[in-house]
């Protein structure tokens, strides 16, 4: 289709382009629009009847978009802005330079003004900055009828009208009622009698995090939002919410590498915005890994006398670093997936008292009798790697199953409690026993 | 609602019981009953309307559900099959013992057991074996005012009524229409003048992580799942992919932890089972770091006349592997969320070597600094520590951004080119420029 595109575009056939765009979907002619050039995707965001080319329009990248409202006419961006969800909208808001957000704003009508001030005012990753307001609202005492003819009027215009919601006079949230409800109904039912009035909602202020997770345990298409008063305020659908968990997860696993999680792609990222993200918790490691040092540095004597002690540091801490992070990982997944608790603690410390003990002394055995074969030191020198590495993998394992719990419990992110915290802190441990049990078994 | 259902229950008080259970939300129903005893739950069950219970059923732990199979009677088991979405059934008999998947199976209707064996046929995690048959299928000759009389008439019982799909005589899928342009159109519309032919569709041994790309892409409700000959046989419905985002998201940061994946959860899963999940990894990785200590032992002459060099060793190892890993996991990240490309090899490993210019500039200036001021040591130490840090975090930066990629053009999952791995790598390359630095530099 898309090599048909091009050649039509080509040879300036455009009835026949516009033919052959009205059958594609939508995200399909976003996705060939972002590799024309501006004069050609202008061409082609003219030929796209008005609510298809709104469609393609919310799926473009920023640069698109921004190319796109600089070149149009301001009755174009009037006709654009009017048919945009109200949520896209506010996002398109947010990301676009001011002198272009300027042109969007002379073009917003009077009474919708101060509605697009009060959206841009909520929080970043709050349920007030993901909803929208165009959702079906209906009386509790119309009919099915009413109901089904409301819709079938103004559904076009609406993000879904699969869930509809029952609000009175003040607008407070009485209950929801589903078109699938509405269709298989008789006509007169009341929609009072059909409604469900036990109705899951957020806050405005609720974090999206929140939101992801209602979403997920109740498998909604939609949920409302609510002001303090309980009145409704938008919607959040869950196309948007799929963005929001996968948003999360990245965050999770960028603070677990040590990484300040950026919202821009990576690929889109300049190098110095890459460089700052990563810098502070390299810098904040390197000096705590600066302490590991001072222990070798103690016990200098120990290791002058027994210089090939040495050559074990590197599996040592590489051993119960990644002995830690592995319990640590495990906790903290399942925080974030709510399938672990803060009053799980002691059974998480016992339980990774166990799998310590078991994991260390298949490790250590393993490296008692490779030590002896491979590398034939005494005896004494292998019993004080082996035993170092068993201590050292039942606490690293302890270790990191506890920390997330406690940093959650402190109200910290658990997830700054991963691989490189615990493999500092590991680091030290499994040190500090090493040169101890070697100072005891080997009497230096 | 909880503490009045419990009294309730408590009080016998059934008849009041079952209305305030129809006002609840079955995945909360759900929620209460898992913290029942066995014949409690049976109780609620039991009391509940059939198409509640059939919810509720489906939203309960496997242990319950277990339970609840064992106590009730063929009769009872029939009804709930009956009830169930076939893809909850096929879930259940894929979890079940041996003995309930019995008394299940004896349940099902001769004609769904056929169907029943195909789909238990499906390899996990493919498109098949997260797809249901409750869709509702239309011809293309029929009329809008049929259509909706269709909906009405079977649309409780199918997992979605909001896409319809259009099929002919040979059950091949000629397009979709969803329910909002049907509620929104004209009664004598034909539907093969309202569907959208350009259908996305996925195959039944399409890989679940594909099918959520798709779902991520067009923000569908539900997509049509088809054979080789392009007949539907099966809907997945956007809640199931939902779990499969996270899933998918879970099993990369197992990987990258250096776990083997598993779908069972941290607290339900035994002791044994996550030390097999973790030890294969930690030996593996043990082994390897094995080869870095030999390293230290061929530099032994090195380290002997100048032992302050080993206080220097867990600060290089720990930045370098910080430093590759945060590389790597932007790369694993961005590669898993489709927004680092293999063809982009050339662009990341120019963009890491810049970031890394920059960032190794600071940290090795810091270092040198605090050395000289902080350890007092000579000139040339510090020279030798920071040039090192500074080659290595190049090194690892450039490395640490290539690997997953190469992994991915091998076909290999490049979440397994995660920290573990890179920092192992990276420790032997580490050790050996600073040894060799130190040659040089101090003529030893």
């Amino acid at each position: 289709m898309k090599e048909q595109l091009l050649e039509l575009l080509e040879n300036k056939e455009y009835i026949k382009l516009r033919d052959l765009l009205i059958e594609m979907n939508h995200v399909n002619i976003a996705e060939i629009l972002e590799e024309l050039d501006t004069n050609n995707q202008l061409v082609i965001f003219r030929i796209l009847p008005k609510d298809t080319a709104v469609l393609v329009f919310s799926y473009l990248s920023t640069d698109t978009q921004e190319a796109i409202i600089h070149a149009i006419t301001d009755k174009e961006v009037k006709t654009l802005i009017d048919e945009l969800y109200f949520d896209d909208m506010i996002d398109l808001l947010e990301e676009m330079p001011a002198n272009i957000v300027k042109k969007i704003i002379r073009n917003v009508s009077e009474e919708e003004r101060s509605l697009v001030n009060q959206f841009l005012k909520y929080p970043e990753n709050s349920a007030g900055s993901l909803m929208t307001i165009e959702y079906v609202d209906l009386k509790r005492d119309i009919t099915v009828k009413d109901a089904l003819q409301k819709i079938k009027r103004i559904g076009l215009e609406k993000e879904t009208v699969y869930t509809c919601y029952v609000i009175d006079q003040n607008r407070k949230l009485e209950g929801i009622v589903s078109l699938r409800e509405l269709v298989v109904s008789t006509d007169d039912t009341l929609i009072s009698d059909l409604m469900t009035t036990d109705v899951i909602y957020v806050h405005t202020n609720d974090d999206q995090e929140e939101v992801a997770k209602v979403f997920k345990k109740y498998g909604f298409l939609a949920l409302p939002v609510v002001d303090t008063e309980k009145r409704l305020v938008g919607i959040i659908t869950f196309d948007d919410i799929m963005k929001v968990i996968e948003e999360e997860s990245t965050e999770d696993i960028y603070k677990m590498a040590a990484i300040v999680p950026s919202e821009e792609t990576y690929m889109s990222s300049s190098i110095f915005h890459l460089a700052r993200n990563r810098i502070t918790w390299l810098l904040f490691l390197m000096i705590s890994a600066t302490f590991t040092g001072y222990i070798i540095r103690n016990y200098e004597a120990t290791l002058s006398s027994q210089v090939i002690l040495a050559s074990f540091i590197p599996m040592l801490m590489d051993t119960a670093g990644n002995a830690g992070s592995q319990a640590s990982t495990l906790i903290i997944r399942g925080l974030s997936l709510g399938e672990v608790k803060i009053k799980d603690i002691f059974k998480i410390i016992f339980k990774e008292f166990r799998i310590s003990l078991i994991v260390g002394l298949i490790l250590s055995s393993i490296n008692l009798i490779r030590i002896l074969i491979v590398d034939k030191t005494s005896f004494s020198i292998a019993l004080t790697v082996s035993l170092s590495l068993y201590l050292t993998i039942v606490f690293a394992k302890v270790f990191g199953g506890m920390l997330p719990i406690i940093a959650s419990k402190l109200k910290l992110d658990p997830a700054i409690m991963a691989s490189p915290i615990i493999t500092t802190i590991v680091d030290a441990i499994s040190l500090l026993t090493y040169f101890q049990l070697a100072s005891l078994i080997l009497g230096i």
